[in-house]
């Protein structure tokens, strides 16, 4: 009934995923402007955020869809980390943005469409800089912990799972949040395996539970969609806290992890 | 971030599922004999349990499989829910066994694979005691709704869901536990909710955890399979919790409970 | 690559299900009135349908839909069969029921959702009346074996599968239409298997070509809504073929069956 | 209950998919070497097959699995399609690896995996040759349809979809086939669309009977899985024909092409 095995920790600049203590990465879905995104970092982290979440450039089911700034927000991007001192967490879709944000990006995030992508798999093994890699929507537990081995068997052993909703029947929510793979992949591995209930549920009020139920079931952290106005976010609005929002969460959350014996370093109390 | 709306509470003997505090509903999948069933029921009372479960008839995949010991069992029954005060949740499959078993029985349970005999539930609106209705493993979270109005309408309001896992293309647990739909009901619905994690995971070592994330994301209980020898079970023996598992799975929930703002009355702290 | 096992046969009156010749049932989805059963009856007849179906008693999911005539009905049945000389499939839902049909009732269905409601899988299996058993739309293809063991085992040997559609994350057609389970069962059984591509999709349009896929796949036999009035049934009218649809849809299954050897006996050329 | 819409067509060489006629596509699922390739590529000529099918680099779960022989077949596999005569259908997996079998390929396939590798797609979208876009086995018919957009969009026209499985809760067969999506796209767009049945069922006994449903359902093609000698593939053995069991399948074929108002050119009769 315990967890028999230590989880393995993955360092991001100071913070450290997988430890004791649970970590919390939170901020937009996308980077959409120099105002939208320190607005956002800055209240993440008064909240306890420890880690910014950002995209650069997004993977849109349609062509016509809203694609991510890519290069125009590069240096603004770099302001707003020195200034809130914050690591960022972004995805990266292909090999050849690598060398373009190598330098500002703290960590590389794999989303759900890419997670069988292995030549993009295999290149982020050859780096050393820590991998997020997000569950595909229709992959199996056995498929995510075999991408996730294309990146060690490379040479870099810094990748952290991501719980993101699978595919279902349901369509009620916009996906299904799967935290049996949670406890499964905590019981059975040493990975550290966080979750992001913005894209598992897809409707922000329920979000905050969802995250309360992850910090239950054992997992090291969460990914949140944090947006300064919501209504206006040009991606995934629907499922983004605003910043009141998540504070709120923070506060709750904190508790929580208390319960199950695991601290949480991000929120000044 | 609320739940907005307040939950209906529905009473099973003096236990009341939907209030403030959280009840929980353990016991062994199939009443195997007097021995088992005593030990299992004065164990879980002891360890804060509120309702014993136990099934009289099983709705067995296989008609090769053990069928539940049906008349064999009534007289021991009422002796050990007599011995230990608890009411009894207990399966039923079809309307001519509510005569033989409605004396003892407190509540009512809709197995899964029955959740849309609609005759079974018409029968159920028909008489007063409260019914437990599981959500088919390959049912939506509005025709699970839509088979609770089906109780509702014969002029019975004593419905509690219950959550326990769907079907989906993930195989390296029983089936797919799906917290979205506690989430979600609780947030657009008054009805109460509870989770069985014992079904919904099928690995035994993993059921606390998911236990604690029911609680966290805000449901009113949960029913769990707990049996005095899991080793010897006739039935989802992989999935019963020990004697001792289950106690200390309940010492933990307290705490998680207590984290979210939910009492527990079952306990003696 | 050859089914390698001949498939057992199961009579329904003077039609055999299972042998070298393929089966078609046809009609409303809902014996809605005399006149709408009488001219569906006879149209199909005509088109080359060697059964009717037609549902006295409706399992719909939400109970203000529209539950069947239930008794208003078996008389003008009863005509209508003795006219057309068709016999008739319909589903039964409960074992109360069977009573009161069992005159005049040439087939019983068992429906999707009642496919594991193993109460009424054992009296069926305690009458010699043929079964159609429908698979669930959450079941596995070895569920819906053993469904059919328990009639078998009660010693009714007379069962046909009949493989109505699956549930999937797909919600462009209402389910997924699984014939990999038609090749599959026809493979490894002797059952004979029959296949709805009204349920299976849902839009009367692509009705047919589902039909030609699965007569090309080696299926037994169809089951095909047809409503003298679509637009007015008052059921499943969208999945509904019109008479002339389902005319039209029978002369180019002929040529279907014909390229892989199976003769069709319903239709006169 | 008639396709309204003319099917747009796409030129492979001199071999057109998407006329009245329909293509067949086979070959090994890995080039594996000189004589495997050249052996299965002469004997599915002759049985009719009009395009070749290899895998040059495989997008394996595994990173322990056998990952293709990559440029090491280069030089063969252009002295095999001259001398076959035959146009190559290989899957490309990322940009990079265009430009070193650009030469020689004549059709760059999408696997599932790679599906919404929107980088991938939009750099096939800005050149000529023609795509084979998979759909992946968690993606919506919908996103399926938006994924050929991406490569529209960037001026490419020339894209055939390929059904291939989704993946469902059923595990007899390793996916399961959805042809309600082919006789869905077939309705509603003028794109062509083939199907895969061989990774569809993963069993190969099961092939030829799915392979005459997706013809009678309408499909413009097939794309089926060969090897000289399956017992000794490097990947998917178990689902790959004999050459003596595709040479049977593809006489079948073409009765039921027949049936359905197709010519089929590939075979010489």
């Amino acid at each position: 009934m315990q967890t028999t095995l230590s989880t393995q920790t993955v360092k991001v600049g100071s913070v450290e995923i997988g430890g004791p203590s649970f970590t919390v990465i939170a901020g937009p879905c996308s980077v959409e402007s120099r105002e939208q995104f320190l607005t956002t970092a800055l209240a993440v982290k008064k909240s306890g955020a420890q880690l910014l979440r950002g995209g650069i450039w997004k993977v849109r089911t349609s062509a016509a869809a809203f694609q991510g700034l890519g290069q125009d927000s590069y240096s603004f991007i770099s302001d707003v980390l020195k200034e809130t001192g914050l690591q960022l967490v972004s995805e990266i879709m292909e090999p050849r943005q690598m060398a373009e944000i190598h330098e500002f990006v703290g960590m590389y995030q794999v989303g759900a469409r890419n997670m069988q992508n292995t030549a993009l798999l295999k290149e982020l093994g050859r780096q050393k800089k820590p991998v997020l890699l997000k569950r595909g929507f229709g992959s199996l537990v056995d498929e995510w912990l075999k991408a996730a081995d294309y990146i060690h068997r490379e040479g870099n052993p810094n990748v952290v799972l991501c719980e993101r909703g699978i595919r279902t029947f349901e369509t009620a929510t916009r996906f299904t949040l799967d935290l049996n793979s949670v406890v499964y992949v905590k019981d059975r591995t040493r990975l550290p395996v966080i979750v992001d209930p913005s894209h598992a549920v897809g409707i922000s009020a329920l979000v905050p539970r969802l995250a309360f139920a992850s910090a239950a079931a054992g997992a090291d952290g969460l990914i949140v969609e944090v947006h300064s106005d919501p209504t206006k976010a040009l991606s995934d609005g629907l499922q983004a806290l605003t910043l009141k929002g998540f504070d709120e969460m923070m506060s709750k959350l904190g508790r929580v992890l208390k319960a199950v014996d695991r601290s949480f370093d991000g929120k000044p109390s």
